[in-house]
């Protein structure tokens, strides 16, 4: 029985680039098969409940916007919030959806109040989820909002916050075990600092670290298969947070021997606070081999936070596929709206409409970056940029030593002469398919 | 005998803080002793050739406004600015300076010219040096400025300019090691990209590694005892460079097995472009056990590139300091001034002034650092803050497992209350010092 | 009789720079005479009550930390509230407050309920205004926490909205009148937009532009002598806000008519989000004549949104108001701290400590600004680099022609010299003085 | 005669959507009519003459990477430079070109050097224009290169400057007057501060004030009937440029009475620079009645300094055209690409395939946004947004006073109700058309 929420509503259907229609998908047809793979299986959508079910519309300078029914903290009122949001994964076709413990279920009073409210709405979303064939992409702890973490999780100086933390993260992943969760992540917002004077960094992270290893030892304790993600962002609610982009993450999971048992899920918001592109954060974790999965929510270039909007920029959206693509694609990865609507857009209409606006551009970004592989241009031009180091030069180079180098430069004369970079016409070269 | 540039301007003396000399250090005395030591030796300043004696201050909208009598291509000028170069080292009392070979020696037709004009010049120093005490704290290649390097110079696409690269490296090794320099450097302004659609992340980052690899062989090679430095920056000249900050360096040392064998040269111009501040960058190379040095030149807050400023804030000067005498002081570091007059200030006058200023806000800041750890405020914070982890409790927590705490948690009800971070105490205390 | 809230903590004194006593003022002395005023007269500081007292402590990502006595939304708790920050002001001997309307009152059920709980504090306000001596610096509206706003006030696209604003505002002019306020500040937290898609810039501004004309036809028509304040922010909580900085509001009020009746309220933390210093904001309000008064209130220059943190920085504070002091210092003008304490600063006397160490800092400020403006040495610079358009070329040049200016360079062969700009030079004296 | 510079690159064809030929228009059809006028006439192209022709590729780091035939400061340069330029022109179709005095002539030892150079190739150009039909978009003088200038033009210190700035304006006038050129600019790269403490505000901007009301006399006095422009730019190379945004700059015209004189000439990375976007600087000119022309270059979003890219995100220049033809086109503006090659584009080739990748951006660009301004979508959006103020209540509001509004307010017990904002909606919306 429907919750009367979407009343008017149906469900979204692809009607091709023609259609004028605001309510149907102009590009994601879940059916149409690129490079041998469903869009649908490519892309592999998926809600984020904390956004769109369980956030006000506040910003630092004023309240609640919303005024939704299931606003408030008691059990119905979760269950009732559960109701609309599988209405929605259903209305959009969402094959899967993301949450925080603090999202789906009441507030306890204590950890073990906690639990219980999140063992009962588990057992409630499990059987939506096998109504519906609604899948879990991945669960996680929101270990930020309460009070009690306000100077950190695992970095917090009290150690009874660590345990809290700790017990906390024990119950999602169970949680996410039991739905099936393709992964479970990790997003530190307040492992970070908010001045040094106070912080010990030494201990700070390496307290981190071990957390961490607790969550990997954890997950083969369970048999727990899904993927252990770790979110980078630079700061905010932090002026620092350790988990700062994906190179840096990429040093701490080195440092604690974690580098081949956790993968990064990146957001292009979070790359662009960092002072990155999204395809550099993408590009750089697939180098280093630690690419997971992405929430695919930008930030606006003009303002200094994390606006968390839905993509709605085609070209960008494209680049980041290309990479993915490149790189074997989503695998056990999904593309997570972490999006929320701007909070003067009240309507059950604009929630909806966002997300279809969201996945109809990541399906014309995944359809343009299917067509670059398939046509092979920017990797032919690859290619024959880094041909030299194919030669006999190039091979001997990387086994000698700088003298004997040295001696080959000056006995040879090597006065290596520029090539064009050809910059502009990639980029052109790009614009043919975006 | 005197080039005659600076006349009229003599060697400058410390005349105490109710000195109104604008040619005179009124904190900067070498022999106080602070905490054990000579300022001098805490600080251990050092000129940069490059931005004092052969940057014609240019702009990207303008170009040379600077006229000196030794600018040309000829190693009579070259060795004419080397005796204006001394006379300045002189005037100020700086102990140390650092060079890259373009700066000191005429520019060649190929290899071999280029590196019998720097062993020329270096036996010139070598002179100089033993004459005056002047010594060398690092040596550095200039690798990005020639048209060559335009696509790097480790990480180009064209192997010869790999070979040209480590062949010029192994002659500025040379000359350091001859010179007795202390440190050597790299900072690889153009190891990055300004597409990626036109760069293979993966290949140009072995490449770097193989190539610091071989500069840490050739130093054990040769004997050189100095230190190995890595200088962070995020971009410019390039859109992204590979030794972004810190923690993103120890990540690429540690993937390439050098984390034991390079330090990182930090400056604190680089910090604020990669959005961190100077203490956030000490503090981090220290926690991750690579500090190695200091770049004291600043970057103007509201300007979006390096503009490689004399330093003139001592509340931030002396935070820098202060974590660094915490962590048993520069050792084999210096304090170098990578800092360059704005190219309004013409007169011989302004070069001197510059550095008297920056030298003087270095001693303001270390005196205020010193006085900050005698007084021991906040060491003795952070041991109240963190004192929960020498508790049984945090002993215990970190050899647990997600399971034991949670059943710990659940049975003890465990439920931490915040605590002040007190952070505007403790800003306070700083200022109290500074 | 006390709330007991500050309890353990006495009025503040000042003790002097030897003091190390967190809760003393060691630099803040009311009664010192700078420059023939007392040291009270020249700073007048005001606290902010909606940072101090109804700020529940939250960020984007988590809710409230404070737990005051005082909160809730009754008339009761409302007068608590005043109560203890009564204390507060006479612990700190501020000799000024501001407020917004929603600060101080219970939220009503509509504009009549608002108005009416307005009065009632402003009554309650009146009476210990008047026993304690704490006067008002300014008062004003909050029109932008509320849901309705949502869309902007003065700017909305449903008149309503600027129906209620108006008279919101009315209210807010009225108890600022009845309490003796000094200025009266208008900061337009939404006036601005989210997107231009849904924004008609040009008829928004003409409203903006009347409803600023109707504040200052009511400031007369009721005979409110205090000086109408705009505050300029570039952003947040809007994408772009219309009041960006002092040149933007200067353009704004040129148009609508308004630069001889309207002056502006600048802020640090404004200043940084907009790309500009603070003390750049201060001289271009002076040379522009709408200087009015100051929130002194800094942001962190890493971070992309407005932290609104305590002063700690002495240079930049002294830099600020050696440009006031030039001008003839803050006149009706205050020194207001919209700061607000970290939100993990649970403790009052972190409330106290925070406002006393920026006492302080700007006293250490204003006392330096003092120093250089007595020794003269910019002014002195400044007279002598701008020293040619004294001459009879400097005269008669802007009264002439370009083509006759064309003539007299090509004949008199005019061929300027640069002359250095001394910028180190200056920056070492400042140094000598913060 | 061809000068050879681009053997092998013919003519630029219009090839359609299909082509994959890189040296092909596959959107540019300058013939195509879009709402009753040709693309040609609604774009108006203009080539930049200092970045493809005079700009060597250096940066703050590197110099010269481009190596052209006719680089180095003869006459007969200067003509080969103008032979390849109006080839340039020639082989894309560029109705229209730019230049600065100092990219078209050598330099000379004085003004009147300056002024014989600047008239001998003035003469050269105009015999090119008549055969080819190019036309010139605007001219303008380069007041910011020579380091007579590195303090300012208008606004140095020194009058001998300001006089020299003037004479050259004065004749970079004549040249564009006798090339019939459509618009004069100016652009005031050193108009500006490197630091406060040398400069005086005021009397700087008095002195620019009064120099562009000579610019706009001198005009009238020789009956040229182009547009007076002005360029913002908020910074680099000064550290603050007067000219800021287009806001400051329309409190500047206001100021010197010129509001009417003069319009905004606004570029996409300067807007960037200034912490907006492109649209926004647009319709804040238009909104303000000061919209002339645009530079249509892009800044990288990660980078902080001017990169002048050619544009290549269709999305944004969409929104650039879009208001620009719902205020009724360019008229006498165009689009000039201020842009300039990556530094390692070295191959002529690159030059010209980046201009046809500009031009085919733009022309898909205005082709959206006409498919918008037809479709009419965002016009209805914002009629209905706004209707509430063609309601009595509306119309009477802004009539009314505080008081009066206040009264109706209570009387009449308005309390308005949010409606949603729609932004993702409009946002979808536009994604339909780019
Ligand atoms: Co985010
Ligand atoms: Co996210
Ligand atoms: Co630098
Ligand atoms: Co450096
Ligand atoms: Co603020
Ligand atoms: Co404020
Ligand atoms: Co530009
Ligand atoms: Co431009």
């Amino acid at each position: 029985m429907s919750s009367n929420f979407f009343k008017g509503i149906s469900k979204v259907k692809y009607e091709g680039e023609g259609s004028t229609d605001p309510m149907a998908f102009r590009h994601y047809n879940p059916d149409e098969v690129l490079m041998g793979k469903r869009m649908e299986d490519h892309l592999r959508f998926s809600v984020a409940y904390w956004h769109s079910f369980a956030w006000p519309g506040g910003d630092p300078f004023g309240g609640q916007t919303f005024e939704r029914p299931w606003f408030g903290d008691t059990m119905e009122l979760a269950k009732l919030k559960a109701d609309v949001a599988f209405e929605m994964f259903d209305i959009l076709g969402a094959p899967y959806f993301c949450f925080h413990d603090v999202d789906v279920r009441p507030e306890g009073e204590n950890f073990a109040e906690n639990s219980r409210n999140l063992e009962e709405i588990t057992d409630y979303f499990a059987e939506k989820m096998q109504q519906q064939g609604t899948k879990l992409l991945w669960g996680t702890a929101n270990l930020f909002s309460n009070r009690r973490f306000m100077a950190g999780a695992a970095t917090n100086p009290d150690p009874e916050v660590f345990a809290f933390s700790a017990a906390t993260v024990k119950t999602c992943m169970d949680a996410t075990h039991r739905l099936g969760g393709e992964n479970y992540v990790l997003w530190g917002g307040r492992e970070g600092y908010e001045t040094l004077l106070n912080t010990d960094l030494k201990q700070e992270q390496d307290h981190m670290g071990r957390f961490l290893n607790m969550v990997v030892e954890y997950k083969h304790k369970i048999g727990f298969k899904g993927q252990i993600l770790v979110e980078p962002k630079p700061q905010e609610p932090t002026k620092h947070q350790y988990d700062y982009d994906a190179a840096t993450c990429y040093g701490f999971l080195q440092k604690y021997g974690l580098e081949n048992e956790v993968k990064l899920n990146l957001e292009q918001g979070h790359a662009i606070l960092a002072g990155h592109s999204f395809e550099h954060e993408i590009a750089t974790a697939i180098a280093l081999g630690v690419f997971g999965s992405i929430d695919m929510n930008r930030n606006d270039y003009q303002s200094g936070w994390d606006t968390d909007q839905f993509p709605n920029n085609v070209p960008e959206v494209a680049l980041a596929y290309y990479y993915i693509l490149k790189n074997g694609g989503l695998t056990s990865g999904g593309t997570n709206f972490d999006a929320r609507l701007r909070r003067q857009s009240l309507d059950p209409q604009d929630l909806v409409a966002a997300h279809i606006g969201g996945m109809d551009i990541c399906a014309r970004g995944l359809k343009a970056a299917a067509a670059m592989l398939e046509d092979g241009g920017l990797d032919a031009a690859l290619k024959e940029r880094y041909a030299g180091w194919d030669t006999a030069l190039g091979n001997s180079l990387l086994n000698g030593s700088l003298d004997e180098i040295a001696a080959q430069v000056e006995n040879q004369n090597i006065n290596p002469e520029p090539r064009s970079g050809r910059q502009e016409i990639l980029e052109n070269y790009v614009n043919r398919f975006v």
